[in-house]
């Protein structure tokens, strides 16, 4: 019988023990298992990956904890821009946006956008406009806002420190304040992953992108090939990282290559390309993937990433850090 | 003794010789040897592959009769907004920018996100603002307009042929006047790849996107490893064709995939990328691509394509029609 299975993050980063109360931990927690639940239930019902990775990834742009969606960080303007992709494996069709604003689910913007336009990839105020004539759903700035993420954007926003961001110098296992910081801008991802009862593959990723980032920026996350990619021969990944090094590396696609053209298992490609390739580049981050018999990979090169994984055999867990 | 090679292509589609005339073949071919001549020059004085790519597509740009920096099409707002990549392979470090107003020459505003920002790709006015800041040349609306373009905006802008433009079931080889406009929208694009007397690769890629094109629309041009790779490992790319099923094929960063883990030589991948599975996917396009020998390839699957390639051993020939 095929497994289904269905894997989800909330970002990757130096997320460390010594910086999380019980209380939060426990709240991201219940997030992470709130979004793997919808996911898992649409599976469990004979549903579609490319539905339930949706609906996964829906439940973590609403919780505002998670740099996507609600809760996204705020932009060197001060306003919220969030990016989002999708990607069916079954005719690899996909759909993505960047630069959106007020798009309650930036994630169902890319999903109309794979299934209802001639296009894939739509970006600022000309995407916002097909959300309306789409009829999407559209919440005001207050919606959106969040203290935390306003006292970030309020520490940071009259210095450069968008720019110490991409510094590579950060000692790892030292978070301090800024570092703290710098995680939130580095790696404020979501996404999910799912593999049908059909073997059917998908994979979304959805972000509100750096804070106080200034050009317009666009990350990896609306990137097919770098944030997101999903092909029924191999995989379905979602990716979370210094999306700079990703879109260089065009590591979602190329987890996808490693097995195709080298016939390598999931496990394997996922170990060549976050362990090594992307280590090789100093590209700090994780990724989830899942292939088309159910099996779920989630590694990361740092020190954790909020991510979890339910699958019809019975696995189901949710995690923060390493070793555990 | 390495060998250097520059290619360049401005763009590919149902380009059929009855609907040429003579003296408009010989500005084209004029200015694609314009263009190769400028990038050669770079590399007979061993200058570097990107500088060489480079300096070819900004010819290319400056040229109205292609589709990039002056010359480019006009969206559904009567506007011009141009996409441009660059990627160097020494370090596999690259640039991008999608939707800029105004700047001359858009693979000089990629090359400095390149080398000068902490991004790959930038975006929309911020990316304009980018430009200013690092003192980039900017032309009025009137530089870059021709009656030409403007013309086949006009003849369609209140249609929804934007639509129309990715059918798939356009027959070729019946070019009528439908269809030119057709092949502008879809294919308007100039790259050029370079491989200097180091055996460096790089790849160059610019666009002034589609006519009538709405919703802030990105193709495969700024997007790296659809549009536009480079891996001294391997080779660099630049693609033009139907932007969506490029960027849906990861289109440059597989052939380099293909060389990378299947030992396959630039021939043999790019024969598989353009002629088997583009074509499986319906993606009429075609690309150019050096590998770090010096050797070129220029496949397309669609009647014609401008391009050149001019080499160290003597290789020098501009081309526009297929089985020249």
């Amino acid at each position: 019988m095929q497994k289904y299975t269905i894997a989800i993050h909330g970002g990757a980063g130096v997320i460390l023990r010594e910086n999380m109360t019980p209380e939060k931990e426990q709240e991201y927690l219940g997030a992470l298992q709130v979004a793997l639940d919808a996911g898992y239930a649409i599976l469990e019902q004979g549903g579609s990956a490319v539905d339930a990775a949706k609906a996964a990834v829906i439940e973590l742009e609403d919780f505002p904890l998670f740099n996507a969606g609600r809760g996204s960080v705020f932009s060197k303007d001060g306003v919220q821009e969030m990016d989002a992709s999708i990607m069916d494996g079954i005719d690899r069709s996909a759909g993505a946006v960047a630069g959106v604003r007020n798009v309650r689910n930036p994630i169902l913007l890319a999903n109309e956008v794979m299934r209802n336009s001639d296009h894939v990839f739509l970006s600022g105020q000309g995407a916002v406009e097909f959300a309306k004539k789409q009829g999407l759903k559209f919440e005001s700035d207050g919606y959106f806002y969040s203290q935390f993420r306003y006292d970030q954007w309020i520490a940071i926003k009259d210095s450069e420190k968008v720019a110490l961001d991409h510094s590579q110098t950060e000692k790892k296992g030292e978070a301090k304040e800024d570092e703290v910081i710098k995680v939130e801008k580095k790696f404020g991802t979501v996404g999910a992953v799912a593999c049908d009862s059909k073997g059917n593959v998908a994979a979304a990723t959805s972000t509100g992108g750096m804070t106080n980032k200034k050009y317009g920026r666009i990350g990896d996350s609306p990137i097919i090939g770098a944030g997101t990619y999903a092909n029924n021969r191999t995989c379905a990944v979602s990716c979370t990282g210094h999306g700079e090094l990703f879109i260089r590396s065009v590591t979602a696609y190329d987890v996808h290559a490693i097995m195709d053209y080298k016939n390598e298992s999931l496990k394997n490609a996922c170990e060549e390309v976050v362990m090594k390739k992307l280590v090789e580049i100093g590209g700090d981050g994780g990724l989830i993937a899942v292939d088309r018999f159910g099996n779920a990979e989630l590694p990361f090169n740092c020190p954790g990433m909020y991510r979890g994984v339910r699958s019809s055999d019975g696995l189901n867990k949710v995690l923060i850090y390493k070793d555990e």
